[in-house]
């Protein structure tokens, strides 16, 4: 079994688990783009399935977002659902208690135009957001006419102090990015993800639209550090019991927390 | 493919599922004790696993309640926990607005000595609280000294009116049933479940202690009804892809609404 945590994209990725499986390795990666790769990447998809299934072992990207927490799960609530109609969820973290550079990380303090450079430098950007609404939309059965991933500033409205930061109104308290995906001119998914300090609190929600219709939500939210470490290992016994091939999180048997 | 909907225990549902896959037909079925039937009634479990397997085809017993909302769910949100203490879930539906013969088979209205009564005969019991305590038990790795399964009345403690009855302070306003899962002295498992008249609001909850630990709350609850005709109709795929024999909802792929 090999955990590979380098790169976050299908280019890179690829010929490395390619390297991995022909030695008869089993792969887990925290590769955001490869927790569901087969219609953003569908070429390098079919090659990391045909060489799993060579090799004779399973394949799979996890993490808790992607992999979990905006995907996976949402799509396992809507089991007790005979229609489903819409699926929201929304991923919001106060950052004001956490480490300086994560607070850098997410654009906290800087100006506007800061803010701008450094969203074109690519470096603000959460990797997996379309690969979210791609898992999604697979397993409704939703055929997406179109997919938007948008990454905007969260604004200070008034000046807001952390232990760290000194941030004056109408500079960027954090970053937002929100995706959907379309069926038609119909929002079908809304995934929202904010990070940024002041936020007040953080939670994980998920809204399905449908029959029955209700909200699930973890007040405080899912700590991202200790969580991604988690399901990478607790995904260990589930990829090892799969059958071949290059798989998602919906198509081994749910993962959980192992004693 | 056949949906069984037949009878509650596994003693009944064993020659049923038997006939059924000797005709080659893959069984989905309702029947409470079979959701997880490996430690409750281990000969019979080896006995359908063995006509499953030489038939060639998978059998799996589902619900929302045992199946889902408290031991599948609960089950897969650990996923994401490096560590995990206990389990705590809770099912609490307020039946005000239900119809009166759901009212009256929760014991609604009943005298102490007539909830007694009706519970020494067994018509007040929800089957499947110790088959989810050993579904959850079983994926954490926990070896349980001990289940309870505890049934008693919610008592009013003033009078209550709704629509179809007054029920005088004292008497039952429905039934609460506790599931409890030991490891040697300690208290690893508790599964509560409550409906009663005038519970005030419904929710379905999920604790986790450990790390992290965090709770997950479906705010209204999940109404059984719709739910159930749902799962047992979205299991159908990942059971007809899963490999032979008898399974639970924790080893076939994460059953999900399929449009």
């Amino acid at each position: 079994m090999a955990l590979l945590t380098t790169v976050s994209d299908m280019e890179r990725i690829t010929p490395q688990i390619e390297a991995l499986v022909k030695k008869g390795l089993p792969v887990v990666s925290t590769c955001e783009e490869l927790s569901y790769p087969w219609v953003q990447a569908p070429a390098l998809s079919k090659r990391l399935d045909e060489a799993a299934r060579a090799a004779g072992v399973a394949v799979l990207g996890t993490g808790v977002n992607p992999g979990f927490l905006m995907d996976a799960l949402p799509t396992f609530l809507t089991a007790v659902c005979r229609r489903v109609e819409r699926i929201f969820v929304k991923r919001y973290q106060d950052a004001q208690f956490r480490r300086l550079p994560f607070q850098q990380k997410i654009g906290a303090g800087l100006s506007p135009e800061q803010f701008e450079a450094k969203k074109q430098s690519g470096t603000l950007r959460h990797v997996g957001l379309t690969e979210s609404i791609q898992m999604i939309a697979a397993r409704m059965g939703w055929q997406l006419s179109k997919t938007e991933d948008l990454l905007s500033p969260v604004i200070a409205w008034k000046e807001v102090r952390t232990p760290d930061l000194t941030i004056p109104a109408g500079n960027a308290l954090g970053v937002r990015q929100v995706g959907k995906g379309w069926v038609g001119e119909e929002l079908k998914i809304e995934l929202d993800f904010q990070a940024a300090v002041a936020l007040e609190h953080s939670f994980d929600e998920v809204r399905i639209e449908g029959d029955p219709a209700f909200s699930s939500r973890i007040e405080g939210g899912i700590h991202g550090d200790t969580a991604t470490c988690a399901i990478v290992l607790n995904a260990i016994p589930q990829v090892l019991r799969a059958t071949p091939g290059l798989k998602t999180m919906l198509d081994i048997a749910p993962v959980s927390f192992f004693g």
